[in-house]
């Protein structure tokens, strides 16, 4: 491909909004352009690399038997009516009405209509297990769409679904998907963070999210200095700093030599700080206990205290029954923080967050600041593992300015659920090794899931096993994002200059560089360029007239792997020389011409080689 | 490729609205499952053939130069807003609003997002000719889509875009891609009928439709039978039988023995038919002159009878100024037709009707069935060419029951305009040998157009020419259907039992067919399978545990070229042989097995070549 030809126009200038590398290369090297905010239109150049991308996906996806289907992009909405996401999905779905009034939805993901297909031709046991793919446009309405394509409205994704007949298959896929994802990512130079991710709203468990470093990541990644445990803040787990009773008994046996709890006067002390200046104790001996609203809350709560009066229903059809509204009271250790994503899935809630002061109030039969677990009865109690250590704590006493001290857990009061809701930070212990866990910040590039029975059972797929009995499969699904994954690689591939695109995705193995594209540099060229190209090498050749500088500063600004320089200098030495630079390195070497094909197909396939 | 893991689901029943072959042999092979009304989704072995064509397409626009970009489907409104098209497109474009109110469009077509990314690209008359393209995803909301993938509301289109320094430049583009499109279809096996086609609502002049015959075919195709002059009829010129007269001296003349006019009395007779039996003439004698009413008429009226008071607006800041509303009188031979296409096209109205019964009457200050050219001052007057001719005729006389004879055209009336608005029948004579022409129906696979200045105008694209000076762009534009395309291959390439691929876009060249998949045999069709894939053949094999008569059916419906059988009686013959039967052929015949490969490979080459 000649340069002039090729519409490449790179920029000077770039876009105010661009405040991250891969968002400014992109518009500076001609990859890409803005329609409107958060939609884009990729260039040649760009484009190029993008179907590289995808390529090496539909590759691995291939070997490990998953099939591609191309379903439309704009799908009816009885599909998500059926499994209830047309209610639980909030206004990020594009949702359209045609001409007949028929509603539509632009595809942000596509559970529903591959389910659909499956459950029409699943008959047998035989069929199965079944990964079906498509890499295909998805529209999602990001209210502040920014970074370029790293969070766009529009993009593509390629999004996998499995259906199993037992979990053991479930899990060889899912296992399957997680290499080819390692895969994937490595063919395209990234260095992934592999997560484990909180499986938030999609339901189900086990999943696996495949992170890269982002000073603008939306995720908080808790990473150990000792070994390779990795974990999304949202589900991270941290190893215990104390002893966790499991059993009443061991609770009340630990608490044995506490004196019995008692009310003391705090005037005027509201806050954990202030207490611990008061008592002149410290935030961990002080049991915090927070009040929280629930949304949709899937969980039964028939026996739970004050649930008697809530009635559980579905918001449509398909969905599966909820409490569109509950109230938790959730005890930790003072100096913890209550990570609300583990709560909302503890609770299988759509949504959690601290309830208002009037129903703080009304909860508590005190104003903010004194909720305590001992005599609670208004609501459910959720403690955090940290509460069942303590044996002689201090609690808010349901009465203003007043307070408990030698307060036991077990002894002086019980809770409905104990669970894991605590907010694991950088500093604390490695769950695995022990070591300092510390924080990144990081993009999720792709997510494998165990979504299990959720659109199964709500779509009504069914099969024969080899007994001739209906039964229902379990599903996986696996997505990749192809233009994040994109602008990833620019985000840990360039320098000042520009892109410096691994060879696997180079939108260009080499660029030639003409000091004139004339007389016989013109002639070395176009004969190195015939060459190349019938070895199947990617070559563009920069045929415009313009000075070197120019030419040097695009072919660092593009980022092609191999940049040869051919001039009449080189040419008139014996044997005739070019030169040849790779785009990663500082340091340009001269090879003899009649050499050059060979050496730069050399180079060409190591450096391939080193990312398979 | 196992069928076992291939996940063709082929059907014994069709759908009741399958009415055409593609549509029921789409379903029947398993390529391709419905989600909604005119909504799909690809299987994978129908995916495999889009993806084939999809190739071919790219091929070909590499090869003349055509560059590729991806924008995204869903585009702002305000684009279409600037062209003027979102008030001139109805309700067949889907519209949709953003959670923050904004408007987008579901892309129908890509002439505004192209043209605006070039606008801001293009500066230097030195960047042009420039031609991009996508295959990417359209959507318009079809009322009554059918006919499968022939008319869907989703699809997946070619669609490019030139701009050009000059007409000439343009020219030779629209060529190229005239060309290319010949070489595309050729290669996908299809017959196409390029024809010349209305320029429709586009705008612009030079246009060329790729058509396919097709019993449920949207356009009236005229062919000659002696040469290969094809038009649709919205186009459809033909050879005159009568000597047009262009000049007014010339008609006048014709007219010098023709007796004065004069006024008949014709009581109760309206239709052209009762006047021939009333006055024993022909129709062809007879000037018939039609009232209509044309929206949105761009053209300039301001000289034209009866138009004074009329107004030319814009109907949006980007649109051209029309007439919201004029009323024609269109005069032509009695014994044919006015096309209305043609003159919409004429008058470059949005549409044409044929007026209400009081607006004839308020027109012609008679009822309707009398209107006349001579002395009808009301509106303006076009004629069809056959009119010139007419120096002794009947017309009406704007006055209830009544007529005049000896009327001769430029003598007693004159025209406002003079136009071929004939609607061409099969039997008239070709235009350019003066063979008989005959009708066929045929569906639009593929559209070239010289769009000219309508979008670059609108849209305000500029560049500087040699001189230094500011010039506007003039464009072309130049379409695929790729799932029509694939549909028409269907189409044209079936029998009883199923498809019948061409080798070119067959999902797979080869199906191998073990009677049992076992022992000797599925050591002989595994052997097979992986030296045939090490030539690059992509084979098929049927490693179910059915019946031979199954698999056999199987082969033929999903239609792969070449069937290979695989039996132990052939592998126990002395050398051992295979059976091996080319779909489009009845006969099969014996091959050795061990020269089935090289075979086969010389038959699929030979194949290729001869698409080519």
């Amino acid at each position: 491909m000649n340069y002039s030809q090729a519409f490449i126009p790179t920029l000077r200038e770039v876009p105010a909004d661009a405040v991250i590398a891969s968002h400014r290369l992109m518009f500076r090297a001609g990859l890409l352009r803005k329609l409107a905010n958060g939609l884009f239109a990729y260039l040649p150049l760009g484009l190029r690399s993008f179907r590289k991308i995808e390529n090496i996906i539909r590759e691995e996806m291939t070997a490990i038997s998953a099939l591609e289907l191309k379903p439309s992009v704009v799908v009816p909405a009885e599909l998500w009516k059926e499994s209830g996401r047309w209610d639980s999905i909030g206004e990020s779905m594009l949702r359209v009405k045609n001409r007949l009034d028929n509603d539509f939805v632009v595809s942000p993901t596509a559970e529903e209509v591959f389910t659909a297909i499956v459950r029409d031709e699943l008959s047998s046991y035989r069929q199965l297990p079944l990964a079906l793919y498509q890499i295909n446009t998805k529209f999602r309405d990001e209210v502040r769409p920014r970074y370029g394509v790293m969070r766009g409205r529009e993009f593509t994704m390629k999004d996998a679904y499995s259906w199993h007949a037992d979990e053991k298959s479930l899990d060889d896929t899912y296992q399957a998907f997680g290499r080819a994802y390692r895969k994937i990512f490595k063919r395209c130079g990234l260095s992934v963070i592999p997560v484990k991710a909180d499986s938030g709203a999609m339901g189900g468990s086990g999943s696996e999210e495949f992170m890269v470093e982002s000073e603008v990541g939306d995720n908080t990644l808790l990473l150990c200095k000792a070994c390779d445990y990795a974990a999304n803040v949202e589900k991270a787990a941290c190893k215990n700093d104390f002893t966790a009773h499991t059993s009443i008994e061991g609770a009340k046996a630990a608490a044995s030599s506490t004196p019995a709890y008692e009310k003391i006067d705090t005037p005027n002390v509201k806050t954990i700080d202030e207490l611990c200046g008061f008592l002149k104790t410290e935030p961990a001996k002080f049991i915090k206990t927070l009040i929280y609203r629930a949304l949709n809350v899937e969980l039964d709560l028939s026996s739970a205290p004050g649930c008697k009066k809530l009635e559980r229903k579905k918001p449509s059809p398909g969905a599966p029954e909820v409490y569109a509204e509950a109230f938790f009271a959730v005890a930790i250790r003072g100096d913890l923080d209550v990570n609300e994503i583990k709560l909302a899935s503890i609770l299988k809630a759509s949504e959690v967050e601290l309830a208002s002061d009037t129903d703080v109030t009304r909860l508590t039969n005190a104003p903010v600041g004194f909720a305590g677990p001992v005599g609670l009865n208004s609501l459910p109690l959720v403690i955090d593992h940290t509460v069942t250590a303590m044996n002689d704590a201090v609690t808010g006493a349901l009465e203003k300015d007043t307070h408990f001290k030698h307060v036991a857990y077990a002894r002086d009061f019980k809770a409905w659920m104990i669970e894991d809701v605590r907010t694991v930070k950088a500093g604390d212990k490695c769950s695995l090794c022990g070591g300092e866990l510390y924080t990144k910040m990081g993009n999720e590039l792709g997510h494998i899931f165990k979504l299990g029975y959720k659109y199964t059972s709500s779509m009504n797929v069914s099969y024969l096993d080899e007994n001739g009995k209906s039964q229902m499969p379990t599903m996986g699904c696996y997505g990749i994002g192809v233009d994040r994954t994109l602008a990833s690689v620019i985000e840990e591939h360039h320098d000042e200059a520009g892109i410096i695109w691994p060879v696997s995705i180079a939108p260009y193995h080499v660029i030639i560089v003409p000091i004139k594209y004339d007389g016989a540099v013109k002639e070395a060229a176009d004969k190195l360029v015939s060459d190349l190209k019938a070895q199947g090498i990617e070559v563009l050749l920069d045929d415009r007239n313009e000075r070197p500088g120019v030419k040097f500063n695009d072919a660092d600004l593009t980022g092609i792997p191999y940049r040869v320089v051919i001039g009449d200098k080189g040419l008139s030495a014996s044997p005739a020389q070019i030169e040849v630079k790779k785009r990663s390195e500082k340091d340009n070497c001269m090879v003899d011409l009649d050499k050059a094909t060979a050496e730069l197909i050399g180079k060409i396939e190591e450096d391939l080689m080193e990312y398979f």
